[in-house]
């Protein structure tokens, strides 16, 4: 039988797969909304963020009751400072999923995204939601390797942000300035998402290792290159 | 006599402050540098970012040792975790500020900014430059009403946003889709920026009278509604 201590090292740990699924799923549905322009998803998604910011409190508040009444020392402890990082990577991920489905709702009932560009916004959406998926089963398999392949996943993702790029830099560009900037700032929060996604897996190696994933290998990013 | 517990506090504290003034600095020498294209004061700045990544992580390791010996509690350990968080904040505005010094770069030896945002463009890098003043005051002094300015000061950066938006939409805008991704981004790079200064400020708010800032205001935003 686990103790009351070791529950609610657990119930931390609980948290964060909920936060991870719930902010995957809303950057699963902000793209669909975004393709389709459904404003009812669109705001769905914008109310839903709330649950996300409720459960971040809750496991702040947690993990630092924790701190005061069980004085972790060593792995317990580096796994309590490690979630309350996690838990920010992940409130912020909901931040940009709900940044996706308003930028949807602004343009309703037109499209935010044209046709040409309908195929690589929706790969976008949905790597970045495998991404977090993928960073959700970290959390709970602790799985070193795994957590590496997400670098190569957010390599796949700048790929598709230069190609959103190569099309905006493209002289043909034909959707005026307006579009312009919005799939500017789209490709930005699908960018960060992605990002936050690997940062939650980088944290996991962290703390399975005790070395910083950045020491083992360097993301590449197209970050402020564009 | 101060003992070593609260010497090691500290160091903490100073070392917050002295990541406030490097990101402070670094946005106003990136902004400088983007309006003259100043390629070597670009690079300088994007080579100094390294500085406060080392001092983020000499911070972490410092709070996780006091965690760990001293196992504080109550208003103690309150400020430990929340200095986390604010160097999480500071290290995130010196990436902001080392892309807008990177934009400035990669457009070399032409300015990424046309004539006519010059100005607006100057008035985003001066004002986030004072927002970071302010929050390492804020930090030093523990002034709760000066942390409350900060989020007035943020209403101004999202003015500022706004007509940077407004250049942007303008049937008027000649300076092509190279130009306006680039603004677009260099907007968002400010108006983020400022939101670290603002999180920094609310965060000495909760230390001092243990409640969110956001319980007593809420901040306006742009965010996604662009």
């Amino acid at each position: 039988m686990r103790d009351a201590y070791h529950e609610e090292l657990d119930s931390i740990g609980d948290g964060l797969v909920e936060m991870a699924r719930l902010v995957g799923s809303a950057i699963g549905r902000a793209t669909t909304a975004m393709l389709d322009a459904d404003l009812k998803l669109a705001e769905n998604v914008i109310a839903a963020d709330q649950r996300v910011d409720d459960l971040q409190h809750d496991l702040e508040a947690k993990a630092i009751a924790l701190l005061a009444r069980q004085q972790p020392v060593a792995t317990d402890l580096r796994i309590v400072v490690t979630s309350l990082r996690m838990s920010a990577d992940l409130e912020r991920s909901g931040d940009l999923a709900q940044h996706v489905a308003k930028l949807a709702r602004l343009r309703f009932p037109d499209r935010a995204v044209p046709h040409d560009l309908h195929a690589t916004i929706l790969e976008m959406g949905q790597l970045a939601q495998r991404l977090m998926a993928k960073a959700a089963e970290v959390i709970i398999t602790k799985d070193v390797d795994l957590a590496m392949q997400l670098e190569q996943d957010d390599d796949e993702m700048d790929l598709l942000h230069r190609t959103l790029f190569q099309h905006l830099m493209d002289e043909k560009w034909k959707h005026g300035i307006e579009t312009a900037v919005d799939v500017t700032l789209l490709g930005r929060y699908y960018e960060r998402f992605a990002d936050h996604a690997v940062s939650v897996a980088k944290r996991v190696v962290y703390l399975v290792t005790g070395e910083h994933a950045d020491e083992v290998q360097q993301p590449t990013a197209v970050e402020g290159g564009v």
